[in-house]
């Protein structure tokens, strides 16, 4: 099968790779109908993270079931099927309290490569979610975003306790931070402020729940929240950057006894303790189980009360990968869709 | 009147302090019935923190209200009164929330000096709450604790969310640790494992409710733990001390999903972003909001379902202040009760 491999930073290829197989009994196959580039991919294309050998790339899926193995009960070939970017049992002590993403049997779907035009996903009934029936074509970008960008914005709102009554804030206007202003939204936040100094990024801010936007960043801000909140700051923050000063602002723009929601994935970042206790914020994050959110989400996805797949402003068949990273490295795109 | 003062490290004197008065409307003067020495105060104590001249020590206090300001309503002469070491206006949109602690009238009763025979309290309606008639004298040492050591451990658990089912582990063995293991017990956690390396404080923890002692630390400890835990990590871990060790030790010690509770005056502490993004755990703390709980408290000491005074170990008259803080700076007391 064809699959995307990063051989180097920003050599990203499509090229020949083995056609998976089913390896473990609980293990199902799937001919993926769309896959995606994630800002966390940026890391190692862009060298900040490690490139060890030539290492196939992604962990976003959607596609239909083609084989499963022995031992796997609740998924059935040609089923269409959302997973998350963490393989789960789902059932483990962990699952259970709704982290799948730190199942005892995690397995990371990125070592796998979803970049491609088929993937072999671990845990099948742990793991994937089947939608109701056929989904249209144009729900496909949706469903692809449930199975992280949206899940992990979803997770940082829930994590962030946004709800009725409280003012959000989320820092960030990449694809995350922007389906967090949907989540936020739609778990019926009654503000929203959205940091974004990109016009086109806020202007889907507003389209997606936004009330208002700040264009400063840092302790700037940070004033500006707390001008808009009477002094306190806000409710709730989520957090959907992953650097040193992408936290502190998250944190300081929380009121006390607020929350921080975050999951932008940590780089060099030093929490200052006296700082946080002083703060008197709750703070949650890591990687989303995004799992735990998948049925609702598909559910809200099919039946249309939600369109997460506007976060998608490029769309590419997978043999232009390479141009996909690119333009979203260079920031002409907010996510890069790819047709196998 | 008398009152302790901190001259220099290590130079605590009770000397003839001016007797307070009521300053502003909102101000009661109470006639302390007892008042205590905090591991807190032992930092400016040991130099640790700079004593910037003669400060006035001591923010815990139970006594008698002598006299209101003419816009208190609620707290009357002659009531016996507990409060908590921050003042607060108990009816800002943040202490209804429930963060008395940052309430944004707070003002900090450790700069008022509570260990004297009287004290000025800010804001008396919103900071006291009155015993429902004169309590017998041996019930005066668990009310004196709930001004702050078992407010704060009491936090902490609710901040670790301790609860039926949970196990909780409680870093520190110091009153704050002692009482969050009571705290725990009474919030009903099915297993509280407290870290101790002393016997007379293991045994002190057993009594309040521990089920489980483990004498090591630090990762050593972490890894006790988890071997009491399937291998998983606490639900809750309770952290009362305030080092980066002791930080490290109860994120460490806590599972993917669980909650640490920290209460520990955080002192040159740097959290680790990535350690803490893929610890998957809740952080919550800082300085306690008391007077959230103070109702509930009173309530439970004063119908004996608690015993929070014993963790007092030493009980010396006020001009003794010396020896109660030497005590507790060499170990040899838990926490010292002062009688003025």
């Amino acid at each position: 099968m064809r699959g995307a491999v990063l051989h180097a930073p920003g050599d990203v290829r499509v090229e020949q790779r083995p056609d998976p197989t089913i390896e473990q009994p609980t293990d199902a196959v799937i001919r993926l109908a769309a896959t995606c580039v994630c800002g966390s991919d940026l890391w190692p294309y862009r060298g900040i993270e490690t490139v060890d050998g030539p290492a196939p790339m992604g962990h976003e899926y959607v596609g239909v079931v083609e084989e499963v193995g022995s031992d796997v009960r609740d998924i059935r070939p040609g089923q269409f099927v959302v997973g998350s970017f963490f393989a789960s049992d789902n059932t483990c002590e962990i699952c259970r309290a709704g982290y799948q993403s730190r199942c005892v049997h995690a397995e990371l779907m990125g070592a796998i490569g979803t970049q491609a035009e088929y993937a072999r996903i671990p845990l099948a009934d742990g793991t994937l979610v089947a939608t109701p029936d056929m989904p249209s074509d144009d729900l496909v970008p949706g469903l692809l975003a449930a199975s992280d960008v949206l899940g992990t914005g979803w997770f940082a709102a829930v994590a962030g306790e946004a709800g009725p009554g409280k003012t959000v804030a989320v820092v960030g206007d990449g694809a995350v931070g922007l389906l967090g202003v949907l989540a936020a939204k739609q778990l019926g936040a009654e503000r929203i402020i959205a940091f974004s100094r990109h016009e086109s990024r806020q202007q889907l801010a507003r389209e997606l729940g936004a009330t208002d936007v700040v264009t400063t960043r840092g302790d700037e801000g940070v004033a500006e929240v707390k001008d808009l909140t009477n002094g306190l700051g806000a409710h709730s923050v989520i957090e959907a950057v992953g650097t040193q000063e992408s936290m502190m602002q998250a944190i300081r723009a929380t009121r006390p006894g607020g929350h921080v929601g975050y999951v932008g994935v940590s780089h060099d970042v030093a929490l200052p303790g006296d700082e946080l206790f002083f703060s008197g914020v709750h703070l949650h994050g890591g990687p989303a189980p995004v799992r735990r959110f998948l049925p609702e989400l598909v559910d809200l996805i099919t039946t249309r009360a939600i369109d997460p797949g506007k976060v998608f402003d490029l769309e590419l068949p997978l043999d232009q990968a390479a141009e996909g990273y690119r333009a979203m490295d260079e920031r002409r795109a907010i996510k890069t869709l790819l047709r196998p």
